[in-house]
């Protein structure tokens, strides 16, 4: 074994030609999307007015398998990927552990995170259907930043409806949209009937993601020749980003290696659909079995503690209603810095895998997670995001439990992406000034009693 | 030549093992650097008291061509190395050129930057010395992130001076440092005498490079078990960063690429010197030839604009004195976002070369560098560094005479780091708002003027 590479690449022809596209080898599918006007299955044509037409088909689409990844994005793909898969024999060695951790490093591009696998795909599909340009919405802004590379890219309009607080207090992270030729709005705004109506209502307020999904869905369907996309939670999103999962299964198997577990972060599923996927399938066919864990915030527990109902995908109440694991599109998680781990709810694929038992879960607090960050950039060279340090959390402790026990288990997680631009967040903790907030029982009861009484 | 892919990785195995020190290649040397007291060429042992032992022997060594890279130090580097060279596929087709462009991406670490190349050796060397820690200067940030990042790999002490008015207006890269375990200390302190002495003199002064560096030193000779060590300009400096000119030779002979030309962004000569150390090498040993271009800041010409003679390093006038192209070490570029070019003067190994004819050099404006990363940076992906972009400029501009004379040029270029801690100068770029200043002839003449007369 002491053959396996600090950091194994792919060769470029080894790089997945398909997304995998974990449905279809569900027996039991996750529910359908329904239209909140009607209460029915959403149709392809309606979605069809939100989404790119190719996007609309795939996100409705659970039995085919095998997406063929257009050439065009391959190229782009081949820009930034495979990403490595790191042994971190540093972090071993630190922790003197017999376990082998192995994470794959989605960090290593501009946007900082994985969120470009799916954004590239999404700009080239509505560039191929001939629009304009595309709109979303953004908070933390790692979504926002690889929105705006795909768009420069293919040289396509994007407007960005940036949550105002963040608007304001990442300067940065807008200055690097900016930079990729996107508009970024600070949300509520007065450009579409929703913010000012918002606007009016709450004067001074400092915006919320729902409020800026609501004005960048406006803003799509009221511009000729412009779509809503969005960075997470969808079917499409993970069908995308099962290109991470693919690349590590390909690696692995290359060094002859069997994953014991497998670890990610979740927050709204894309990260961890993505990278759990084709061993998932292994599990659903009956050929392998692994042990996989989500990570979630426990000021944000959707798995953990949520239940699993139809409910709203956005605070405003504007788009499909999605059978998921949720606290309730009214739950206003504490200040955490993962802003990527905030969602409410979680991709109806991940909640229905983990209803099935193929994918297990546990909340971490944020203090620990940090110290987790600190260790992981300080022996392994990265420093890392927010949202990734939760699975680094657990990937340590099982480690560490390895350690106890004398396991040589090979411990499999995702490193999503970079904290450059979340120093504000490292600046309390290193401070000692770093606080979180778990949720009551009560707390969770008040937003989940508010579920929309559906299915 | 379409079997190229669009990041030539070299094998763990391929990586350099030994250092290039391409003194011992040259038939006239690099001038000896001056004890500013005696006048007379620095002995080891007087460089011992400020440097470790086996970096002053470095320092000095104008003759051994290979220096093997500890194995410690290889371990380390496999962890972010070897780094990719890239081909731009997507920017030649941008701009539809027939020149083949290559760039060195040295931005694929924590520290974004190359500078870690040499700051892990010298926490190395620091360490097998038995020291408790170092100290050093930063101004931008980019050398005191590496060094703190290769201090907490090997548990040293690491004693940060950054200059107050970038403590304070780069809070983001202070805390990366912090998060490394780094003492981060805003210069001119109250810890040492002439940081004392600065404050009582000019109150409310936000310091400079020159006094950060006085700072470092006395800090360093006060302190039982301490040295000083710096980012660039030091022959040991160079010496390390050979690993990106030696990586870069091996993945060229790999696919059969024979450069053209190599193009570097040059301040104090650390990037350069190490990126173009080998070809200039086969040159001295008159195996090939290449065209090496070094660019540099038109807002601090040292090498178009300066003069060839003996000058302080440091403002402070505490170093010893090297024979370079200088401005003069009083004098002081306009405010320029490019941090890491901004330095008086440059390496006496690249000033040696310059001189020899080996390397030629070119100075560029600041928009038009921002421009050139903006371009770079919505078509290939990576958002440069501004240091960075000044090679990126020259690159454009060099391929786009090719598309002129029709030449299927191979241009290779360092990409030395990412820009994601100088977002206030990509604000300003957005903004249209970016200034620069070249100085006159009579600002130059005025701070060449001082120069010590000597040799």
């Amino acid at each position: 074994m002491s053959t396996i590479p600090y950091k194994i690449y792919l060769e470029e022809q080894e790089m997945p030609k398909s997304w995998y596209n974990v449905r279809a080898d569900m027996k039991k599918k996750p529910a359908p999307i329904l239209n909140p006007g009607t209460g029915k299955p959403v149709t392809k044509e309606e979605l069809s007015g939100i989404f790119c037409e190719e996007l609309a088909g795939q996100e409705l689409d659970d039995t085919t398998p095998y997406i063929d990844i257009p050439e065009e994005i391959r190229n782009f793909y081949k820009m930034y990927r495979p990403s490595p898969l790191v042994r971190a024999y540093c972090l071993e060695k630190k922790l003197d552990t017999p376990a082998h951790i192995y994470y794959k490093f989605e960090g290593n591009n501009t946007s900082g995170s994985h969120k470009l696998n799916s954004a590239i795909a999404q700009a080239y599909y509505a560039k191929k259907q001939g629009l304009k340009g595309v709109t979303t919405e953004t908070g933390a802004g790692q979504w926002g930043t690889a929105l705006s590379m795909a768009c420069s890219y293919f040289d396509l309009d994007c407007q960005v409806y940036m949550v105002k607080v963040s608007y304001e207090q990442k300067p940065f992270r807008r200055e690097v949209m900016r930079t990729y030729g996107a508009t970024v709005t600070p949300s509520p705004s007065m450009n579409t009937e929703v913010g000012r109506k918002i606007n009016a209502e709450f004067p001074g307020t400092t915006g919320s993601l729902g409020c800026a999904i609501s004005e960048a869905v406006e803003a799509a369907v009221s511009q000729e020749g412009y779509r809503y996309v969005l960075g997470s939670v969808l079917a499409q999103v993970l069908l995308h980003q099962s290109v991470i999962g693919l690349e590590t299964q390909a690696a692995l198997k290359k060094y002859g290696i069997k994953p014991d577990m497998i670890i990610g972060c979740a927050g709204g599923g894309s990260n961890l659909g993505g990278l759990v996927a084709p061993f998932v399938g292994e599990m659903l066919r009956g050929e392998n079995h692994y042990q996989i864990i989500a990570v979630e915030p426990a000021s944000c527990p959707s798995l953990t503690r949520g239940v699993y109902a139809y409910d709203f995908c956005d605070t405003g109440k504007v788009c499909p209603l999605a059978k998921m694991y949720t606290l309730g599109s009214g739950f206003i998680p504490s200040a955490n810095h993962a802003g990527g781990l905030r969602y409410h709810g979680m991709s109806s694929i991940v909640s229905e895998l983990y209803d099935q038992g193929l994918i297990s879960a546990r909340s971490v607090e944020q203090t620990s997670v940090f110290e987790a960050a600190q260790t992981f950039a300080r022996i392994e060279g990265i420093l890392p995001a927010p949202e990734s340090s939760h699975a680094i959390r657990v990937a340590i402790d099982e480690a560490m439990k390895c350690k106890e026990t004398g396991e040589e288990k090979n411990i499999v997680f995702g490193l999503t992406g970079t904290g450059y631009f979340d120093m504000v967040a490292y600046q309390r903790y290193n401070d000692g000034e770093m606080t979180d907030h778990i949720p009551t029982d009560e707390e969770l009861k008040a937003s989940i009693d508010l579920l929309p009484k559906i299915g």
